[in-house]
């Protein structure tokens, strides 16, 4: 078989058709047959398949089974994605480890140490909020009674939504013995940016994850009537959002190339096409190469803004919604993941992400890397993610040398 | 009674706990109890109480009941709100309306001409997007079968809303014979600006409705990951959005004091916190004293907005959705209102207006004016808008002159 086989296999899973792309989300209609593809994927290949009290999968190759050890070589991704997501944005990751442990299979490979492939509940967090849902509930990164009352769109907490897909959300939480067996985790992902198209080459590992903090704006003017209010006695906060949009570029742009400042969400409220709005509220995005490079950032943006909203006699409310330090990846893991590589690739560069994923947070609690595999379009979290047939294969041979150099030995 | 405790015994009605002020809209839980207010206001006063076909009361003081005549005059106005709009958009003409009515039949006063108080339905448009639908119904301004094929926020049409208020969408259109049982029309309304106030007057009667233009924008960009994607590959459409309504802002300020300009609804496609936008629907509302300014007004915008847009490296569609021309209210009908408010008032101005009204969509067919009562905030289609209690009483002692001097001859 081929990655880009077993991708075909659930392309016609959770397509968005308003979007376009998919839509992927906890238990949705899409998460069902999501969880039976890596069932019968992982039992094809002889692997023995479990679902943890925190919804995420895993399969695992034995070289023993019943004999119970702690130094398991972990791999996978997930399945979810955002609203119109790609196609590549975590199933390349589960779907290269399948392929990857399909060829260690036909050549014979007999592993020591136990192999695991996995697949995480709501990496993206795109139902409940929360991204690395999974991963957090079960290292303990998130507290399992405050996750379980977060409400998705609908006001459907999680804990009714877990309860609603025939789960026992008593039993969520984390699960130290589980993480206790594993050694390392390797993930997979299709690179989110466009640098190993820029260097011509197919794959690479992962250097760190840069910080990132997210802030709710809170922009209010004065709402009226937009046919009879002069344009001197307005206070209008969609005028001083776009003044604040503004500030949000101006200051990331100056500050490459490790800055990067987004608003990609906004309300305006009431929200009337003859009606001068009262209030906008935004969410900010800001990350940077460290920790201090964010904040500095933030106050460099946070000057223009308020001067912006000033200006219109507008207020501006600001509240830190969420800010994750920067994540290093494991320097020997990652030295030993580019040895095995160099061989058939050469020249293996580490790279920065500006993206979250499940090894970091997981690089917590135990030794993380990752293999980034080339995406020409560099687009990402929208349909026009890609990869391609060729970069897959590579990316599973790739995973498949790190894996036999991490299980092949004690 | 007053004015005030008329509008106090609605004042519990419709009540908008997310947004404060009121939100009543056609058919919906405020329609009914509405309603039965007008019924039970008018029949207090001996009024003959009626709807019509398309959903629009009248209450008729007949001299002599029975005989049909065609010359009856005509007052009142609306009540249905804006989302989140204030108490006396709509009411107050109402309200006044019956207030008038009281002072001249406690004054003994009997009409020779019929004189009929209404209440229009749906003016403001909120629910199926339509202003003035009941005139427009009414009059055949609007098709009655394209209006009934519209449909509100929730999908549901205006054919299914009627039938499941009770009436028969069957019989919803024009209604000739019943605009000629009419010979004038004058609205009494809240001003919504502050040239009432700035002059110190009370009241005032209009000159015209300024014209208006409402266009739907779509700017398109390219969708991509907040985190990974570095500012300069970036065509993010909510950054050309900012640049376009700056172009509205600065063109519309320019060009005071006829111009206005202003963008107070707008969707970010996806919308994700961490994502950057593919798209933004945009609605933009120009208005100025004359057809020709709105046009001239438009062409600089899109000039500016487009300019703005390609720096962007996004795409600009725009979409023509409605374009109202100036109305010009009837010169003589005007000299008559001004002739009676003048022993009390003195000076009467007559002033233009940026706001859409019944009298505009009426005066199509029959001579119509308008007496604006004095705004302290010059706030509409917001909570804060306002009227005095004492100018409240001044406007229905205005209005009840006007009445008798209109109804009082043949």
């Amino acid at each position: 078989m081929t990655v880009a086989g077993r991708l075909a296999e659930i392309a016609d899973l959770g397509r968005d058709a308003e979007r376009s792309g998919y839509s992927r989300h906890l238990f949705d209609a899409s998460d069902p047959p999501l969880r039976a593809w890596f069932g019968s994927s992982a039992e094809a290949l002889g692997l023995l398949v479990e679902e943890d009290d925190d919804a995420n999968l895993w399969a695992w190759w034995m070289p023993q089974p019943g004999a119970v050890r702690h130094d398991a070589i972990a791999t996978g991704s997930h399945l979810d994605s955002v609203p119109g997501g790609g196609a590549f944005d975590g199933p390349l990751g589960v779907a290269s480890a399948f392929e990857a442990v399909a060829q260690l299979r036909a050549d014979g490979f007999v592993p020591v140490r136990p192999i695991v492939v996995c697949a995480f509940a709501e990496e993206e967090g795109s139902r409940f909020g929360l991204p690395c849902l999974g991963t957090r509930l079960l290292t303990g990164a998130a507290d399992a009674a405050s996750a379980l009352a977060r409400a998705d769109a609908a006001g459907v907490t999680l804990e009714q939504a877990w309860r609603d897909s025939g789960r026992d959300p008593e039993r969520v939480g984390p699960d130290p013995e589980r993480l206790g067996r594993l050694a390392a985790f390797v993930e997979l992902h299709v690179e989110q940016g466009r640098d190993l198209e820029d260097r011509g080459l197919p794959v690479s590992t992962a250097s760190a994850i840069i910080p990132h903090g997210r802030w709710r704006l809170t922009i209010t003017g004065e709402g009226n009537h937009a046919g009879t209010t002069t344009m001197d006695l307005r206070a209008d906060p969609v005028v001083a959002f776009a003044g604040a949009v503004q500030a949000v570029r101006e200051v990331a742009a100056s500050r490459m190339p490790g800055a990067r400042g987004t608003i990609g969400k906004a309300q305006i409220i009431p929200g009337g096409t003859n009606v001068i709005a009262s209030r906008v509220i935004a969410w900010m995005d800001l990350r940077a190469f460290t920790d201090d490079d964010v904040r500095e950032q933030y106050a460099l943006t946070l000057q223009r803004m308020r001067a912006a909203v000033q200006a219109e006699g507008c207020t501006l409310d600001v509240h830190e919604e969420s800010f994750s330090a920067r994540v290093d990846f494991d320097d020997e893991l990652t030295a030993r993941v580019t040895a095995a590589l160099q061989p058939e690739f050469g020249q293996v560069p580490a790279i920065p992400t500006g993206a979250g994923h499940d090894a970091g947070i997981l690089s917590a609690v135990l030794p993380t890397a990752m293999i980034f595999v080339r995406n020409p379009t560099g687009v990402s979290h929208a349909p026009g993610e890609d990869a391609r047939d060729g970069d897959c294969e590579a990316g599973a041979r790739a995973l498949a040398a790190t894996l036999r150099m991490l299980a092949g030995s004690a």
